[in-house]
């Protein structure tokens, strides 16, 4: 199978084209009833609708066919990395989430508190839901910790939940769950998996067994468990491969880490999308690519609040005047999966794209939706390719061969 | 990543069926305008059309979403060949394209003429684009160059342009082009990228010495650069994947080339396309298969000349009856990659595809065209595989698993 990348790097010619990628998290939708519409088809988008019957459309697969994907493999395969190469551990995207910036050493770990009995075995995975106030004090008092030889972050999430991340050289990051996923047992030792993740093992030990003695008096909070220990994926920038010098506009911390990931600049945007647009007009011109996120078709479906979902979507069309106003060369509206108000979670459904270039061969689509989308003229493809088709209508790839 | 000739040489089965695969070079084409018609559109095809309502359409990716090929990685396709597996080198093709008949053991190079000063500086990269008559006795006289333990072969292509043909046991095929892509600095010293190339890089330094003595009193002609140094890819037979005894009418030296590259015999066919379906007609009862190739729809679509591609497809759809009338088993009309006039350029965007036989499964489209593809029967495809599907229609392929 070759490297999309092998290609994109030979291939890859300088342009002063800009591309906008405008991510509407958790697009594609379901009707509520057989023969329905669903959210996207119901919404009142004039602007989408002016860019299909310009563009092309089309249906992407985030990861393989049936494959319901989490954020980070759904923009991995966004931003053309092989969400099935590049793995990224609960422990890292729990990192980015919080907006730590995770360098190639680190080790990051996502840390649950819990509640044990005097004989260790636990009693509450959760500890009691702990507020929030109480888990973050309690993340203060864990970041004391030292190990030697070993820079120790522990940084807090929400409620019971925290980040771990242990910094030094030649610290490998495949060491198993100790949540034993159950109660009435103790937790697991941390055991590697492979031979470059025994030292981490011992540290992760070390740290559990140091929490331990802080945390006595913290009941219910009175020990933690460590899921998804790992490190980031070694990973090429788009600067590398692309030859973009791409701007992140996203307010979720997960989305710029996962930006930051591919080496996107972060910017500061403001939390709305008024201020995204803002921030969008204000860079326009140090940049040749440009993602944008918008979170709130993803939160809406995940709450099963489908007319909700309609009228965010509506939201972010009526935003669609101020990036076409710019001239993008190549402008990309789809979503990093599906999440359906029907099913109130991220789903394995095809996700409408599209996309808007002067080079597009007319595929009669006049509006964005679904069901347009299945007949549009990208069909049905990989995620991963997407990035390959902007930057070819963008005028940036030579040709394959002679 | 299964090789498609591990399947076809093991599922292979004898007939007497003949299938024809008519290439349209360049044949997928963009619209002027938003919701205008493509080329094949506006051409009056009535023959295409005929075919496509008792056939099957569909559009093919030449190489991958976005990847815009040459007609070497073009054709691979079309034959049947990953494109991605088996890289023609420059040399290699431009060898191919002046009819040069490479063996395994040659490195094949495109040679340059160009202009250096007193001090050893490109001045010219193209040596003032030298008349052809003028190249061609450059390149009778270093012909004449000889290497210790070589076979040095130097053919005149157009203008400035040449192939050298270096002819010994163990030379490898990985060197640096030793053209600089600028004028004002000497060219680059021919280096290997391999340990099995650097007896080669040897010999392009020696040639390169002896060019410039041969060639010093011949300003502004006066020294020559290398570029896209290869020996020719170790690519299987028509014969040994397929079984088939295939016969190839073109015109042009490149696809005539890449033909005799997999083992097609190379016809002698005029230069018109009533000469070629007079050789196809006299050669009918000799061949199972037969590629017969036709330019103009590139040729045309490279100058811009949208009108006159319109014209150039429709003399090709005039010639089918001679095709339809010899009963071919299965007739593929396609092209090996789109060639948009509004480009003026190869382009990525997926190719028309029309396959004929008694097996199709209707699919109700009525005429040939980009957007009738988009909803036919063969859907969107890697182009690679068109030939498994042309050898199934043409009842070649025994069934797979008991």
């Amino acid at each position: 199978m070759v490297d999309i990348h092998d290609l994109t790097r030979k291939l890859r010619r300088a342009s002063d084209s800009k591309i906008v990628l405008l991510v509407s998290d958790g697009l594609g939708g379901l009707p509520l009833e057989p023969g329905g519409k669903t959210e996207l088809e119901i919404a009142s988008t004039p602007n989408f609708d002016a860019l299909a019957r310009r563009g092309v459309l089309g249906l992407s697969t985030p990861v393989l066919p049936g494959i319901a994907p989490g954020s980070g493999p759904g923009h991995l395969g966004l931003f053309g990395y092989d969400p099935l190469k590049y793995d990224i551990g609960r422990g890292v995207l729990e990192a980015l989430g919080i907006d730590f910036d995770l360098g190639p050493d680190d080790v990051a770990v996502r840390a649950n508190f819990c509640t044990v009995d005097a004989d260790g075995r636990i009693t509450d995975r959760r500890a009691g839901r702990i507020a929030s106030e109480i888990g973050s004090k309690l993340c203060e008092k864990l970041d004391t910790i030292e190990i030697s030889g070993v820079d120790v972050f522990v940084r807090h999430v929400k409620e019971y939940r925290a980040v771990i991340v242990f910094r030094a050289a030649g610290l490998g990051g495949n060491i198993n769950d100790t949540d034993p996923q159950r109660t009435g047992v103790a937790p697991l030792d941390p055991v590697a998996r492979d031979e470059a993740s025994r030292a981490t093992a011992k540290v992760c030990g070390e740290f559990i067994r140091q929490a331990a003695e802080v945390l006595k008096d913290d009941a219910p909070a009175n020990l933690l468990t460590m899921r998804g220990i790992a490190k980031r994926p070694d990973i090429p920038t788009y600067e590398e491969v692309y030859g973009l010098r791409a701007a992140a506009i996203a307010v979720y911390p997960m989305y710029r880490g996962l930006a930051r990931l591919v080496g996107m600049d972060v910017l500061d945007a403001g939390a709305t999308l008024d201020d995204q647009m803002a921030c969008l007009e204000s860079v326009w011109d140090r940049y040749d690519f440009f993602f944008v996120h918008y979170k709130y078709t993803d939160s809406t479906g995940e709450d099963g609040n489908f007319d909700e979902k309609v009228a965010r979507t509506e939201d972010l069309d009526a935003a669609v005047p101020r990036i076409t106003a710019l001239h993008p060369d190549v402008l990309v509206v789809t979503g990093d999966h599906s999440t359906p108000a029907k099913l109130k979670s991220h789903s394995w459904h095809p996700v409408p794209v599209l996309l808007s270039a002067e080079t597009c061969r007319f595929d009669g689509c006049d509006s964005f939706g679904e069901s347009q989308c299945l007949t549009g003229g990208l069909g049905q493809f990989e995620a991963k390719y997407l990035m390959m088709l902007a930057l070819a209508h963008a005028g940036r790839l030579e040709k394959y061969g002679a």
